[in-house]
Formats: structure tokens, sequence, C-alpha cells
């Protein structure tokens, strides 16, 4: 069974190579009555997009978004959402080099070793620029759990070792934009920038942590007990490239914790039985506990560096060293914000309607 | 949808409740030719029975196995697999004072929340009595898995803030079932003793790692983008209640290296182009890299102390202070251990099938 | 991917062999807050027992279901419902002759092909005995659409060449438990009655076409364009053993309908734009139109017939002469009624949840 | 959980309204290896294309696709394939009277049931022209089977009362596509061509029934119990838009003979155990025999016809009489040739995976 289909009730399928004709998605699940414009997606794409700054890789594109169906009259109708990004700056030929030559740390040789054939123009398939299907599609999710008062947010906590202060959910919303980086903590967020240019400067790069918050998801969301909440956000994260680890609310930390410290107690807010803290981050059992959710990821450095690498020639067979020098980012943790915001609001549209809090066939019922 | 589904093509179907009548799991996709008797199972289930030591309640059930079909004559036949384990201890009177009482850090509330009504029995079919079907349905994954070269085994690697040393596989295999909290650093394992009976003595609990490895999975096992290996299994193990991270490989350390650290150089060995490290963690890209696959989740305390905390009384509306008696772990993390196994077998049998490396119908094909 | 399991959010897992240890079902997606109890499943397992009267097999089975979960005080908790009904009049030394040597019309020599191994005591998996899963599970959709107004029943129209005459749905209610061969035209009950007789007599068996109707069906369930509610139907009833055709409404009958004939016109009613006939069996572009659903399975004759047929030894590869001489059905549409009405009602409860119309969490939210 | 993608392991997500910009499909679980270019799938669709001939509407459409995805030097890669095909010939204007009148025989108003709103131009979605993604998938599907030596084909047997005469499997393969019927019979082609134009002349429609057979197909392959390989084809062909029947075999006729009439006998032939008759179509016990898979589907006539008939006007909620004037075929079956086929290879693709036949990786692995 392939795997370019993601969510179950509110379902993206995703397509499309990094040097190929074009990239898209189709959302599946859409509940008719939704207002939906090419603005709305195309808002997130430009989040997402390359060249943007000194952070991300120079590669020109507009990622202009086309919808092809499912809209009417500026009305979602129920049917597919089908979305297409034009790939227009691509430069197959700067990748001859790389034909033979699997890079470290990329799927290269795994493609190869899977497929037996792969297209290995900027990685293909397995490049990050697949994820514009999944922000597209997230950015309709985002506007349909908005309208249920669920707003999802991302932004850099960690980069290249500097580690972010504390932040209010305030300052997330008012600062993640203003910087390259997208860490809400200015100071914090010149010394990464800083970092950010010294990985350039030695043609090395460096990895990070993305926290993803939601707010405004009611108790009692997800499926026990494989499809759990966290379960479905854990696998959603970890399938963003570069992904090696995602940890839900104290995460790690609660290793080191006793359950007197860890447990969130419950206590009575406004006739409501509300946990009091949120060691949980937002789930517990599996279920949302009506508290935001609060997740992260860790993200590895670019595996694309121009200091040299071992690698081989698979049609030599001989081992050799490779340099990259294509357009690529030295850091992937800022573009990854609106990648992960997205893939936190597909799982919370899917679990909204999954447990019947959104109706599946249309947004007023 | 619901969730008690796990897997596609080796798919498990997990049912029942802590205190009903029994608990038990239908394994779907098994292919026909596997040698399969009760005593395969039995032996996993052994390992997850309570009752084994002093870091595991002493609710006293023998958890026998009942194997009722998709097997003739020793042999698989193609047809599912269902199993079935009685509930024999249930003593479900020793709930009566938390029908009502939501338990901090348990699903109690929010399963209330979701479903109106719950079985309140023992956290009904929240309790880590769950996991019997997993280990049952990762027994059988783990012996079609051995026929093609793959073993799965896991170790804790750190609890109570006592961590294992190094430790090789072979380590790992030989220690790891000689001592109660299953750390395969003997001296470790001391340590770790110690803080289980410090935290029951002071009526709480402690949290700690646990470590899953596979060996000899092939390169080139996963499915891009969204069934990426490693999103299958960050799901698999986020799913176990009391998880709250997931790490593949190098997992949160990789924010603070540099690419040139972080990236698996490719070497020839044997005429076969391998990784010459394995900070991946065995897969890349989503796919495996042909090394062994190295994950850790991170285990929050037990959630069930007896020293005094604040809940709500949902009937009376009012807060009150609830002592947890009932019969639980001080710590999860050694009877997590043949859980996480199982939970790794699952998503490997899965896509050994899924990219046709096991014929779905019969082993020898 | 295997195929035991039917449905998305109400989905049922189907397990067991004729001469196993036992036969069942595991339903998830029931929504909490439902009464349940044994009886309410039994009496749809009575219906399709074996040995009521002389058109069925002889094996004496009393097919009493245990539930094993997903109930707690008499009403659903939301969690999985596990059936499971033991074999008891099992006799499998009986089937040693046909070890080797497939029946025609059965499935054996097609098992073989795919699995390699099959358990050949009674058909095993590919037995009748298998439907018991279907019934069980389709006894609580059953009831769940009770308490939505949706009423689902069948009758035999067809046996042996004997038609039923025009019936009203209340003469179906009324009747149809009333005769062996579960037709509501006691006349026509009559004369097949004769058939089934005469085709016992001469070691043969007979085919005909079974009715199934829901009434209360909303208009709107359905999801188009693969999920239609007739294609998912078709699905349902066709994957019954036995069954060679399915039809909706008119049926095959409207390849020789002028447009003008078959189309249902729009009237005003009460204020509701309703169809003025139902030519379309209550779906229309695969969706319900509000009118009852009318849909029909032609059932072939019960392939174990006592007549010589000629078959192959599969050990010796020699052409035999085989006379099936235990114990089985001279006619399937009598005992296939309440299995006919399970599908649709599976199928139904599914479309119910998937559009909304019944909350996955709880019947009552 | 919405309806848009058919299949399992080879499967199709399709998007599209009839007057939006575009329709199309993505084609996940393609093995990597297989040659194709957009000239494989044009020859499909241009036998679907309307505006071929007088049995068709005169709607002109190049249907010109462009393959974005999953192709690279002239080989699939594994990842998806996605195609496009611009509406070109819209006329939205034209249907501004059926914006709140919805057309007998349609599913204007059920669309409006279950979503609230629609597009109603040309039906939106539920217009014809929603199969141009069925015909492409199937045309991949057709392109992968014939590799492994499988053939699908399919002609009209019935059209407005005219029943073709018996023909060969060479008959069909040689003589279909020379009649605008698609009769294999060029005698009875011609009298169902007078029945066409009689029919365009009364302003009325006729319908007919399509068979659709395949050749090669090896034994086993199908997913008891519900994921049997009819069940699916079932599903498959009544997803289709006016199919309102469907049969494997002898289908219907099965329900007036005996069992010593319908079953197959076993007979050696070369060695090998095969059916010496094809009463079971191919398929028995929900697995493929061997021999060719033969299926019929029934097709009503066309609901849009320019006879006056009776519906209501949903603004004014007011009975009117509607004449539909815009472009439409007076027959369905003979355009309906290729979508069958397409929806019998999807299914056989799909199945020819899930058992191993065909490697979901690599088709020469």
């Amino acid at each position: 069974m392939p795997g370019n289909t993601f969510g179950h009730s509110f379902r993206i399928t995703s397509w499309g190579e990094s040097h190929g004709a074009a990239v898209g998605v189709v959302v599946d699940g859409v509940p008719a009555g939704l207002e939906l414009s090419g603005a709305d997606v195309q808002k997130e794409l430009n989040r997402r997009r390359p060249g943007q700054s000194e952070v991300s890789t120079p590669r020109a594109e507009s990622d202009t978004v086309e919808i092809l169906s499912g809209v009417f009259e500026g009305i979602t109708t129920g049917t597919p959402v089908s979305m297409l990004v034009r790939n227009r700056n691509a430069d197959p030929g700067a990748y001859d080099y790389i034909r033979n030559i699997p890079r470290p740390g990329h799927a290269d040789l795994f493609y190869t070793e899977k497929y037996g054939v792969r297209d290995h123009r900027g990685g293909g398939r397995s490049s990050g620029r697949e994820t514009i299907g999944r922000v597209a599609g997230g950015a309709i999710a985002k506007k349909l759990l908005m309208g249920f008062g669920i707003e999802v947010f991302a932004h850099v906590i960690e980069l290249g070792g500097v580690k972010a202060g504390p932040v209010t959910f305030g300052d997330i919303r008012s600062n993640v934009e203003r910087t390259a980086v997208r860490c809400a903590d200015p100071e914090a967020a010149e010394r990464m920038l800083r970092q950010v240019r010294l990985a350039r400067e030695e043609g090395d790069s460096i990895g990070g942590i993305v926290e993803v918050i939601a707010t405004g998801v009611p108790a009692g969301i997800g499926e026990p007990v494989f499809g759990k909440l966290d379960a479905d956000i854990a696998g959603a994260l970890m399938s963003i490239g570069a992904v090696k680890g995602v940890e839900i609310g104290a995460g790690f930390e609660c290793a080191h914790m006793k359950g007197s410290q860890m447990n969130d107690a419950f206590v009575l807010e406004d006739g409501q039985i509300v946990p009091e803290s949120n060691n949980a981050g937002g789930i517990t059992g599996g279920l949302s506990t009506g508290l935001p959710i609060i997740c992260r990821a860790a993200v590895k450095p670019t595996p694309s560096i121009s200091k040299p690498q071992r690698s081989v020639d698979m049609a030599a067979m001989e081992e050799v060293d490779i340099e990259i020098h294509g357009r690529h980012d030295p850091a992937i943790p800022p573009r990854m914000v609106p990648v992960a915001e997205a893939m936190l609001a597909l799982v919370l549209a899917d679990h909204m309607i999954r447990s019947g809090r959104i109706n599946p066939d249309h947004i007023r019922k």
C-alpha cells in the first residue's frame, strides 16, 4: 500500500517531484460551506516559499497556487479540492553530478534500493519541495479549524544550539514572522541568525527544534487505542523530512519526573473540570484535554552541505568525495514552521470530523 | 473512524477492557505457511504479564492465550488469527471510589468527555491491560520477521534519572531479561531498582526511556511521503499509553549537531554501498538504510500514585483529594519493553509485506 | 492488504473457520450509549442458525453468542464490541475425503492456489458459517439504525424458478418468518418448498433471489464518487458467498426502459421535494433519495450436492468422481435473508455515521 | 470519510467538476519501471471522449491529458502519477435554468440534500465527465496488467432492447471499435443504432448492458471474505453513474439453475486442475479461478431527455415542467465501455499487487 495519502475523514493526497512539471495535492473531505479562495492558500505557501531571506535557498519560485476543483462561487462544495503549483525555476541539469552519487543524509540511495529507478533532480519526490502539498492542504485545514475556534501556530525554539527564552502565545503570534529564523524571542533570534551565517560560511548546516501549538481544541478528541491524537500527531510530524524526534508536553523530560510532578491535577474552573497544569501537552490517554496542544519536533541539520563528504559512485562502484553546491537552506527549522503547522492542522481537522465535532457534509450542519 | 485497528497489510484489531470478560486481538494478513502455536504467543505475554517482580503490579493473571482461528495443523492458513485472554483476577468493586472521580494523569475524564459513559473499572479500555492485544499480535509479527532475518528487541536505558551505560546488542540480548527493570547494564539496573523501591515507599512513581532496536531490516522499506517507516514507528510507539516522546537515531540530539557530524557518509563494504555510521538510526527519507533501526520512547511516571492528588467529583461537582491504592506498577518502562518490541515488529511486518519483501499469501512464495 | 474488515466508520472484523474452535467478530465504531445485550444479537443469530427446518442443514449448533467487550452496565461504551460463538457440533473427520479433492462450485481449489494450504474441514474459512460474524455485527447495526427510524428487512422473491407475487412491506414484515423459505407470498412459499423437497430428493440444489429493503433512510447519504451508497451495497451483497448478481431498484430491467419511463419525477409532498416513483430503488447518483432502498441479490444453487460430479484428486493428480454427503442446505436463499439484512444494515450504519447523521462518539450527541 | 479514492495497493484519487477548471486523477501505487507516456493514457481518453459519433454528446472537448508527476525519462518511478485534463468547451451559462430545478434521474437534488450547496453546471461533480479520472487511471492499470498477460476489454451486449448475438473474444477485440455503439455483433449493432436514432428523435433515451471481460488473470486472486474479487468488481462497476445492476458469470440466471448445472466441474488439462466450464465467470468464493472474468453492468437510460418532465423549483417551491436541451448522449453504454474496462482494470491491478503477483515497488522485482 503506497503512502501518499494522509488522514481519514479529512484527507490529502500529495504528488509531485522537485523538478517535474508541478507539485500538488488533492484534499478530500473538506465539508461544504467553507469560504475558500486561492489567497487563503497562497498566504501559507508564501511562508514556505524559498528565497525569502538569507536562511533559505535562493531558488526563485513564486509557488503560485491554482485551485482546480471543489470550490464554486467562492464556497467549498464538499467535493475534492485539487491544487496545483507549477515548478518554474527548475534547473535539472544542475543535478547531473548526483545522478549516480547518493548524497549522504539524503534518501537518494534508499529510493534506488526501493524503486530501482529514481528522479535524481533535486531529490525528486524526496525533496523538501514535496511539502507544498502539505502546506496547501494544511491551509484549508487551518481555515476550517479557525471557524471552530482552533488556532495552530509554530515557532523555532532552538537553532544551532541557541535556545529561545520563554515566550507567551501572544509573543509567538506577534513575533514569529518578524525574524528570518521564526523565533519568537527576538534576542535569541539574533543569535540564531548568527549561527546560520556561521554555518553557511563553513559550508555546513545546523539543526534545531520547532514547537507547534494548537489552542481551542475541545476535550475528548482522538480515537483510542491506535488512532490516539498524540499517535497521529507523532506520525504526522515524523513524516516531515529531516524530523528525527517528536514529543508532546513534558516529552522526554518526563523520563526524569515523578508521578506527583507529572500528573496534571483536576480543578473546577467556571463549573468545568479542567487540568490545573499542562505537563500532558493537551493530550492524555490519546484524547485532547481541552488545554493547548503543545508538541515539538527535532530537526536535523540540512543534509546538503558544501563541505566534502564521502560517498560512492553507483555506476563505477568506487568511493568518491562529493561537495553539494546546489541551492539549499543552511537550516531547515525556519521554513519548517508552516509545514509543521500544516501537519498539526491536518490531524486536528481529521479528528474534529472523526469525532463528530465538525459535520463532514457541511460546516453549518 | 474508530481507532482500534493498526496496520495495513499486516493488521491487528484490538479489543477488551481491564475488568470485562476478556481482552484479545484479531490479526489479519498473516501469510500462510508460518508455524504457529499458543506457546509462541504465550512466551511474549509472559514477559508482559503482571506479578512477575517487585516492579510490577501484584494483580495475579496467568494471561493464558487461546488461538481461536487461522491456524490449522500447526500452520497459519492466511485467514485471520483470533486470540483471546480471559480476565481472571478482575476485582471491579475495588474501583467504585473512582467511578465519579477522574484520576489525574489518566484518561478517565477525557473518555467521559468523548463517550459520555465509561467503564471505570481499572481504567476500562484505557488500562495498560489493553497492551495484551499488541503483544499477542506482535508475537506473530516477531516470529514472521525472524524467518526473514529480522530481530526486534528492547531495553530500558533510563529509569528514575538513572541512565544505563553503553551496551552492545549482545549485552541486551543476554542481560535484559535477567533484571526486574529490563536494563542491560547490570550496575545501572541495580541503581534503577533502588529508584523503584524508593518511589514505592514514597507512594510515588518514576519515568524512564525504552530503546527499541531492529536488526536485519533490508534497505528500502517504507512508503514515502506519509507512510514513511519512521512516521509509522513514531505513531506506533506514541500510541502506547504513557509514551510522551519518540526519537530515531540521534533524535533530539540532532538539534545541536552540524550536517557534517550528522550525515552518515557512504562507503563500499563487500561490494555493497552502506552508511558508515548510523546517526540516522537506520532510517533516512522514511526508508530503511539497511543498518539497525534504533528508536527510543520517553515514558512518563505511572499516573496511579498513592500520594494524595487533587481531583473533582463529577457527580457532586466539588473538588476532592484522591489517593490511588489499586494495584499498579511504580514504573512502567520494564513492562513496556515487550510492548514496544511488539509495536516495532508490527510496523516492520506490515512494511515488509507492503514493499513486496514478504509475500502476503504464503511465506514461501 | 487482507480482506476481513468491512466498513469505515462502523466497521466489523470477522474471523473463524467452520470447524475451528469458534467464529466471531469485532465491531469497532459502535457509538456509546446504545442499550445492547446478548439477546439482541442472539435473536438474529437464531434466524441464521442451521437446523431450523427442512430447508437447512441438520448440523446442530446453538450458536450462542458471548459479548466479550464494549458493553458496560447494558450500554455500549464506544469501545470495540467483541463477540464469540463456539463451534460445538464440529465433525471434522467427516471431511477427510475432501482433503485432496476440491468440490466443484466451492472455493477449495482456489484457496489452495492462493494460500498453498487450507483448512479443508467444512470449507474452513469459506464456509457459510463465516456469516455468523456478519449477522452478529449486523444485529448491532440494525439496533443502532432502529433508533434513527431505519428498518432493514429481506425476503425471498424467487426460489427454484418459483417467483413470489407482489407483496407489501407489511406482508413482508408479518409473513417472512412464517415459512421455512422466508417468502412473504404464502402461496408461492408453498410451491417453493416443493422445489426444495424435489431438489433434495434428486440430490441436487436450487438457486433464487433475495430482496433486501431499508425504510426510513434520510436523503443525501452516500459518498461520491467511489463510496456511493449503491457501490458499497453492491460490494456488500456480492461479498456474501453464492451471490452472483446484485441490482438496485429497476436493476437489469432498466436496460429495456426509456428515460421517460425510468426517471423518477419530482413532486411536492407536505412541503418536501420527493421522487414520485422509485425506479431508482432509493439511490440516485450514489446518494439516498429518501425513498425506500430496494436491492436484490441473485443466489446460486448450493454447490454441495450429492449427485456425482467430476473433480481431480490433488494428491494423485487424477480425475475422480465426487459425491458430497455432508450436511448442507438444498437452497441458500432462506438462510441468506438475515445475512443480506446484516450487510445492508452494516453499510447504512457506516454511511449514517460517515455523513454526520449519527454521531460517532455517542448516539445522543 | 469521503469517497473519492478507490483501491488499496493500486489506488486512484479522482477530482474535478464538469464545468470547473479541470478534471484529473492521482494514481498512487504504480510500481516503478513501467514505460508510460501521455499517449498511453490519451488513447483510452479518446475512446471516452464526447463528440465521436452520433451516439454521443456534441460537446467538443479534446480531453488532452498532461502527466504532471511520477514519470521520469519515460519510466514510472514509484511515486504518484498525477494527471490533468483541462475543461475547454465548458458552457456554464447554459445551465442557469437548472440552478434551482433538480433534473429527474440526476443527483442534483440529493447533492443539495447532502452538501447544502452544489455546482449545478452540467451536474458538477456528478457529471459523466468525472469518469475521465477513472479512464486515465485505468489506462495505467491496463498497461501494467498487459505486462503480466492480463487483457481487459468490454462491449455492449444489449441496447434499447436489442440483444447482441453470441460473439467470441476475437470478435470483440476486432469489432467493438468499428461501430458507434461498440457492439461486437455487426448486425445487432446496426439495429441498436436505429434505436439510438429513434430515441433521439423522440427526445428520449435508452438503456443497455455492458459486458466486461478480463483474460489471463491467474487463479487465486482476491481477499476473502469482504475483499473478494467479485465484491470489489461489483462495487467498482456500481460506482459508475447510471449502473443499476452488476452480475458475474451466470449472474441472475443462476437463480433458475440447479447445482448440477451451475457447478463448474474440475478436469485435468496439461497437468493443471481447471474448471471445465465457466458459469462462475472466473470467480468462485471471491477468488479468481484462472478462467476469464466475465461480468455485466446494467445501464439505465440517460436521465437527460428533452421530453417534458415534472420537477420542482427549489427556490419558488412549486412544481414545474422541465425539458433538458443540454448536450448529452441518447444512450450511455457505448461510452461506458472504456469506463467499465478501466474500473475492472483498476480492481485487478490492485488485487494483483495485494496478492503479491505484481511487486509493489518495481515491476521487475
